[in-house]
Formats: C-alpha cells, sequence, structure tokens
C-alpha cells in the first residue's frame, strides 16, 4: 500500500487527527493499567504515567480531566471487552455458561497485568471514599444478573435442580474466580487458575444439574 | 485496688516501661491495619499513621524501624491471632475443618479494617517488588499445608473420596475465602459472606464425602 501514493491519503483532515488521539488515548489507558496495577490508585500518578507514555501530564490531562477520570475509564474498557466477549450470546445451559466462565480465565491468564490490576482496585474499593467504589459495587449486581439469566433459564429447562439457589451460586462463582486470580497474580508460572476453575465448575454442575453433568470435557 | 497504697506499685521500674512500650506498639499496629486497609501500602505514610497514635514519626520509628518492617510485623500479628485460634489443634474430620472455616469467616465479619487491609494486601503483593510479595505467597502454602493435614487424614479415615485431589480442594477452599471477603468489603451490610460460605463448604463435603454429608446443621 505504501508505494501506491494515489490511494487515499493516509491521514485526511481531522480523520488522521482523531486517529492520532485515538492511538494516543489508548497508550495513556495501557500505561495507566500497569501503574494501577503496580501502586493501586492512590500513589499512581498522572506524572508517572505520562512519563511512561512520553507525553507532558498537560497533554494526558486533554484526553482525561483527572486521575479519577482515568480510573472510570480504564475499567470501563476492560469490562466492555469481557462482555462483550463472554455474555453478548445467550447460553443455551448452564454448562455452556460455565464452560464460557473457563475460557474467560484463560483469556484473563493471558493479562498479567490487567489481572493484577483487578484484584487491587476491587480490594481498595472496598473503602467506600475509593472513586470506585460505586463501580465495583454495581459492577458484582451486574455479574449476578448476567449469569441468573442462563441458569434461571436452565432450571426452568429441568438441566437445573429447581432448589438451586441461583444468587448464591452466581456469588459464590464470582468469589472462586477472583480468589483463583489473587492465589494466581502470586504464582503466575506455578499456579494453576485455569484447572483450579475447571474443576470447581466441574463439580458445581455434578451437585446442581438434575443429571449429575458435569463440565463437558472440551471445557 | 485504687486506695490500698501499700500494694504493689502499678508500675515497677522497667516494667511499666514495657507496658507502656506494649500497648504504645500495640495502638500503632491498629492504626496501621486501618491506614494499609485505606490507602494501600504504597501511599500509606508514617507521619500520618504516627500522628492517628498521637506521637511523632520519630516515635513511630522506635518501634518499627521503616514502613515495610511495620507492614511484616501488621500482617504477623494478624495471621499468629488466626493460627491459634482455628488451626491449633488436630481437626477430627473434614467436617470439623470446614467448621472452623466457617467460624473463621464470622470472625472476619466483626473486623471489616482487617478484612479490607488482607484484601488490598494480599491483592497489592501480586506484584514481585511489594515487600508483602513473599509473604503472601508463602501464606498460600502454608494455608495448603494446614488444611491438607485433616483432609488427608479423612481421606485415610474414609470420610473422604480416596480420589479427592486434596491440594486443588484446599486452594479452591482459600479463593472462595477471599473472593468472598471482596463481595463482602464492598456491601458488608447486604452480603452474606458468612452463608455463602456454609453454603460452598456444605455442597463440596456432599460431593467429597464417601457418605455424601454436608455440613453439621450447627456449623
Amino acid at each position: 500500500m505504501v508505494h501506491n501514493e494515489s490511494r487515499k491519503p493516509r491521514k485526511g483532515p481531522g480523520r488522521g487527527t482523531y486517529a492520532v488521539g485515538d492511538e494516543r488515548r489508548s497508550r495513556i489507558l495501557d500505561a495507566a493499567v500497569e501503574h494501577f496495577a503496580q501502586w493501586g490508585f492512590h500513589a499512581s500518578s498522572l506524572a508517572r504515567i505520562a512519563k511512561d507514555v512520553g507525553i507532558t501530564q498537560g497533554g494526558l490531562l486533554h484526553h482525561f480531566r483527572s486521575k479519577e477520570d482515568l480510573l472510570v475509564q480504564v475499567l470501563a474498557r476492560c469490562e466492555e471487552n469481557d462482555t462483550e466477549l463472554f455474555f453478548s450470546h445467550a447460553f443455551v445451559s448452564a454448562a455452556e455458561c460455565y464452560a464460557a466462565l473457563v475460557q474467560l480465565a484463560e483469556y484473563n491468564s493471558t493479562r498479567l497485568g490487567r489481572t493484577r490490576m483487578f484484584n487491587v482496585l476491587a480490594a481498595e474499593a472496598g473503602d467506600p471514599g475509593h472513586p470506585a467504589h460505586a463501580y465495583f459495587t454495581q459492577r458484582y449486581v451486574d455479574l449476578v444478573a448476567h449469569m441468573s439469566d442462563p441458569l434461571r433459564h436452565a432450571v426452568e429447562s429441568g438441566e437445573l435442580k429447581p432448589d438451586t439457589d441461583i444468587v448464591a451460586v452466581c456469588q459464590e462463582t464470582a468469589a472462586v474466580m477472583d480468589g483463583l486470580q489473587v492465589q494466581w497474580v502470586l504464582d503466575p508460572k506455578g499456579f494453576d487458575m485455569v484447572g483450579r476453575l475447571r474443576g470447581y465448575a466441574d463439580r458445581l454442575l455434578r451437585s446442581i444439574t438434575v443429571e449429575g453433568n458435569g463440565l463437558a470435557p472440551d471445557a
């Protein structure tokens, strides 16, 4: 493409500026993930994040109006991505839903920085004055809502036992995933996060399904 | 006692100094728990912790030689306490071991600051450069070792199925407890941490015990 000068210009007026802006914005978000993961929210510094991206703090503030704003945008981008990947289609069974969660853990095991950041911010956000407190409180409500739908369906279809406490199961599943992430981040090479989640999901399904079936063997 | 002046003096030489020193040390540790819980390790400040205790930073450094030292002492005191309370006697069964873990969660639900601090530090410590990295890595190794003993016994005694993957079960249990703590700290009044752990332990025991027995009803 490069040698065909007659093709569309790579940067049109305005368009190029947007592209550069988007790319810079994206690099700031990536750097912020690393800083929040290592330092937590409070000890992270906009000046140091800007320096890592090779811009000034003023340049950073052109894209994000404060550290709080940057935090919210970082979280929104991470979660959007996950929701799209794993919760955008309707699961036909509880087993399929759990297979998708195992896939999510597999994906998380390829992105240490993001997973570390998530652990730190979810824990810090327990402080009611933390700028991500509302975000994380709502996150677990949404997560339970997202997961409850396919599980309720699975009760109706006869896959799950009728007395399954769906909210309890969803909250417990979220807890297992979060807790496994903490152990995995401490020892990413030695700790088998995906294997542990697979084992949990398999045992859980065997005990809440009517037929006692676990996770599909290829999950 | 106060009006009997002839009794042993309340402060002997040295003894009184020790007592005052111990009490101050203890107050510093309590204040540190709150600061680490709210600000994380990096953004916590010795000067502000000292101020909360009503002493100077120099006075604090008389008891703890650095912020790292204070962190290590805070963690050691917390964990010592728990180990004594819950792991000092030999459990006669897996069911008894899980009943003790439910009790530990009950205890944790009475100390929000300590639980918040634990969540934050365990997450932060995922950074290999964090001063508590070695502590938390070892903590999960110890925890699995502590729990493995009674569970292995339970396999030998015929309570648990012979093919129980004990290490996996211990790591999963630690994950559930940690993850439930994150959700509980976000919503201490609304989230039933103890109930969720009880439900998990009961279902787990039903699936790994030979007779399919869950948690004792009074656990």
